[in-house]
């Protein structure tokens, strides 16, 4: 479909033929896959795009969920703006969870999310190297609960693996549903 | 405007010329109030409503964000569902917290809106006669970051006075940038 639509409130990632990301790889890690797409454009609320596209999906920035005062201070204190002109690598990974995870108590989910999978601590090893954004996609009804956006110079991308990979061998990800592993370069 | 959409994802409450709740308050508690309408519809997401409206207010569900295992466990075993035959009394009360609220970190909020405001110890004093649905509408964009339905039989009524004056009295309140109290009476 070609998309010319005024932006409003999410962000949108939009899988297209134009965008100033190049998509090399696009892996479904778990459940359905998500089509293919040569490019990638990130549209931000209130602006405009017009793109033959393949796929839209959205999430908004949202406040933080799990993150406790102390290791918000260390987050904000370590974590760079996104467009680093030396930041040429990003990935964009959607992820959705079990009804069983959205089910448990708040105290259940942090309990699961840091205590036992250092899903922030974890995170905070690979910073300021990987830059990272997260986008809340559930309460807007999206395909995918979760977008989140990481950039990173092509000399990290080791880093950024062990960063996935320590992710994927945790409890938290049992409650992972769907995930889609998308990789780009700056065009 | 007269409104015909196919609703999908949230809630929409419709301040609108029908519905099968009338009116009978509508007060600015804190902030820019809202427009005057004599009906309430309230139309969930899969289904079509056609009417004037005033006003849409929109909201979902969601996860909890506060609740612990054992306050879930309690909440869920003493909350009623709507739409009790006696209940024919009901309020809408939409508000929206500060920027300050947001920024705060998941445990501070936690501390303010349990620990020290009570807001769930509160509510649960109050079950079964009041019967209480949240709906969140930070991330749709929403005028309102939540929007809060009760239901309760006439005889209640003073009841929810006492919970809603409780609420308004805590620590929590000082955060609300705007808030609108809606009564209504099943027509």
């Amino acid at each position: 479909m070609t998309l010319e639509v005024r932006i409003e409130g999410a962000t949108h990632f939009v899988g297209a033929d134009v965008g100033t990301w190049r998509i090399v790889r696009n892996d479904p890690v778990r459940g359905e896959p998500l089509r293919h797409a040569d490019r990638l454009v990130v549209v931000e609320p209130g602006s405009r795009v017009r793109a033959a596209a393949t796929w839209i999906l959205r999430g908004v920035p949202s406040y933080e969920r799990y993150v406790r005062r102390a290791e918000q201070r260390e987050l904000l204190a370590r974590s760079p703006e996104l467009g680093r002109l030396h930041a040429t690598s990003a990935a964009l990974i959607p992820i959705s969870k079990s009804t069983a995870w959205w089910r448990l108590a708040q105290d259940e989910r942090r309990e699961i999310f840091e205590e036992r999978s250092r899903h922030i601590a974890t995170g905070l090893k690979y910073l300021p190297a990987v830059a990272r954004r997260l986008y809340h996609g559930r309460d807007l009804g999206e395909p995918f609960d979760f977008l989140t956006w990481f950039e990173f110079a092509p000399q990290d991308a080791v880093a950024f693996e062990e960063l996935v990979a320590m992710l994927r061998e945790t409890e938290e990800w049992a409650f992972v549903e769907r995930e889609i592993d998308i990789r780009l370069t700056k065009a």
